[in-house]
């Protein structure tokens, strides 16, 4: 790839300003407040891959969001890549804690990012790390070295789970007909241990309701007489973790893949501090699943996690009231084999039967998706490590992530194509929290190294 | 109480326009939103005690809200009664539940109230109770039937804890200085089963917080690996009532008066239907300690609720976060001879020492006070017997509550008066709650009853 140092020193400053625009515009999915910004994000989308040197941009309804659709055949006789990403973004909550506005964003230097970063929501998850394939087609194309066909399909539902995307895909499996697919939408370990996530968990997330009396009740009357919908949730959620932290769920790890001493021992090798983990999260010990280390609780073992709990009175100084329901929000990520659509169906029936007599129970799945592990021996995974050692000068670690991008199963049995999964952004970049930001080095690394892998990748396909 | 029915018939109008008049004002102490109008509701009060009859009427700052005192001494010679009540409302959430406007009360009929009942917060606690007695001094003083002295003492606090009324009390012993105090905040059974409070319980109101990480994280990079914080909060409450309802709290039980078999046959004796019970809230079945009945468990047994809780990400759609704190508001209930302060400590204690490596507790006391019982063979509470049997044409049955009027206790340490409380509400009057109501029958009777004890009482104390 030649001349790629020289064109993203020269350009950098523009490619900054690009991702800020971007940046600026609040595409929060889960709230339809911001459908006018989700809507304009699409349009922003559209526009940059036309400029970048798609031939052909469109954006499809759907019954939610739409998605931007690129493409640039240079001929169909070579390989083509898809590349997926998202526009959307999670919401900013808790505003309060953010140092600077989520949507105003600035730069600033951090330990991990002596460059500096840029802090805005989704900076990295993911209109950043999309944005990256969006500037290397551009040198690609203006350099004339884009060495096979490529396809862009850009969502505005991922933080929502989706689910119009699934439809779409099934609906055009001829058009987005590809190769391999190509995301950048995960992490590495560290700027100088480059990685590939080669596994992500899948997720099913579930809506909890319980009801008791049919009012709010006076606590001081009722305190102690009737089943409390708070203390009754309490104690259910309680419940679906034993003294080992072992979800007690019937059945919730029968299919669960079980990995030998060796692959647990090869997994071991990469590097972790639990010292520096505990340090950068201010806690005083880690905690999970007996058995198993902090690296495997959070990649090879399914979890079980309360997102958001809410009931009663919740406003400033004291209120003695018995609410009338308690609501709680929970997700669960799966490893491979383990069906979210099962797993699901398995929470609600042993949810709704632990339910004391004296309250009922609702439980609404929101979304879900299988798991996903990208095999290394194939020509997708040794493109994409060829890739990485050109532009880091090592070799990368692959490595299970415990986060979800349920697509990535759906892809596989839609479009019979492996996923690469080629992060460039940090675990402490605090992807969903207040603060999130992208390091600047890291960005224009991901600009640099994505045409290697279009090389290696018609190289070794050819 | 000569001509008492007559003008209560012709002033009944007038009576119910003045009671709404004053519930149109947010008086909400809890949120300091309304402070504007808690004030305003004080000056109300202070004009209708003048209008009254009241020889003397002040407005007296506290630290928080202020003390509304008026009185007309007739005879320094003659016995003098001190009428306590509370201008403040609890907060009206949740708004969305409410059939009309909080604050826009409207009159409806109900199958408990075939006459209607006024539809307001505060209807019932405490403005149109505490009304009643501005009524019936009215009716007194115009009547010339006043027989005693009488002194108004009407708090802005009681909904957030009377913390100010505590030190107003203790340094105005002389001016406060009386033979009996009596209180209408507290129900009846039935409207055609009188019936006298002769007990309350104390309370203890704490907040708890648990923090784990320092900021929220995404629950697929930390899910499994970190202790969540509404995970162990969930498990840390559910920890505090054992599998028989009992509370687990260390020595909460230690000081708890255990009533005699025949103490407990007595209280067996009041109508109480569980089945129409059951069906008013709605409820499959009651829930509580084990080895007592539902009127038990609501009147000598000490209780635990959570009245709040959230944490995470509670708005619409899902967000796969583990958020960094997870709060919530805890009431007890307590009985006689337990300490209210003793058991804050202790619970503190407990919960402080049930929290797991990886996160940190924070319990803040809210607010508290101690239980009450008031003897029945006093001259108090038996001029209140023979007052509702004039008026009502039968016996009062005396019953415990399991609500909280902390201050009451401490009436008795401070001025050395018991505390008679004649309540005319219904518990099904949904205090506390959306659609609270105060029928205009127990309204009137109220206001026709309270004369009745001011004559039984000054003849049986002379």
């Amino acid at each position: 790839m030649q001349g790629i140092n020289k064109y993203i020193e020269q350009n950098k400053n523009r490619f900054l300003e690009e991702l800020i625009d971007l940046l600026k515009i609040p595409s929060v999915s889960a709230d339809p407040a911001y459908s006018k910004d989700v809507l304009n994000t699409s349009v922003a989308v559209q526009k940059s891959l036309q400029e970048a040197g798609c031939d052909l941009v469109e954006i499809h309804e759907t019954a939610g969001y739409p998605i931007v659709y690129g493409e640039k055949i240079i001929d169909p006789a070579l390989p083509t890549i898809l590349v997926y990403g998202h526009y959307d973004v999670q919401p900013a909550d808790p505003i309060e804690l953010w140092n600077s506005p989520p949507y105003e964003p600035v730069i600033k230097k951090t330990n991990l990012h002596p460059q500096g970063a840029i802090f805005a929501r989704g900076a990295c998850d993911d209109k950043g790390q999309m944005y990256m394939h969006v500037k290397a087609l551009e040198f690609m194309v203006k350099t004339n070295q884009l060495p096979c066909n490529v396809k862009f399909m850009i969502e505005g539902e991922e933080e929502v789970g989706s689910d119009n995307l699934g439809i779409y895909v099934a609906n055009n499996k001829e058009k987005l007909a590809n190769d391999i697919i190509l995301i950048s939408d995960t992490g590495m370990i560290a700027n100088d241990v480059p990685s590939i996530t080669t596994g992500l968990r899948g997720l099913s997330y579930v809506e909890v309701e319980v009801t008791g009396p049919n009012r709010d009740l006076h606590s001081g009357l009722y305190g102690g007489a009737v089943a409390n919908p708070i203390n009754i949730l309490t104690k259910m959620i309680a419940s679906l973790h034993d003294e080992n932290n072992h979800i007690t769920v019937p059945g919730f790890y029968d299919k669960v893949e079980n990995l030998s001493k060796e692959e647990r021992a090869e997994m071991a090798k990469a590097p972790f501090s639990l010292e520096n983990y505990k340090k950068a999260l201010d806690i005083e010990a880690v905690y999970g699943e007996e058995g198993y280390t902090t690296n495997e609780r959070n990649s090879i073992r399914p979890t079980l996690d309360v997102n958001g709990i809410w009931g009663g009175y919740i406003g400033e100084g004291a209120k003695t009231v018995i609410a009338s329901q308690a609501f709680a929000k929970i997700s669960m990520r799966l490893v491979p084999n383990q069906d979210w659509e099962e797993i699901t169906e398995l929470f609600k029936t042993h949810f709704t039967s632990i339910a004391p007599k004296g309250v009922t129970v609702k439980v609404t799945p929101h979304h879900g998706g299988q798991g996903y592990v990208t095999p290394i021996d194939t020509i997708g995974y040794q493109a994409a490590s060829k890739a990485y050692e050109a532009t880091f000068g090592k070799k990368p670690i692959p490595q299970r992530s415990g986060g979800s991008i349920p697509i990535v199963a759906l892809f596989e049995q839609e479009l019979n194509s492996k996923t690469i999964l080629m992060g460039f952004g940090l675990d402490s970049d605090a992807i969903h929290s207040p603060n999130e930001h992208f390091g600047i080095w890291n960005y224009l690394k991901g600009i640099e190294t994505i045409p290697y892998f279009y090389k290696y990748f018609t190289e070794m396909k050819s």
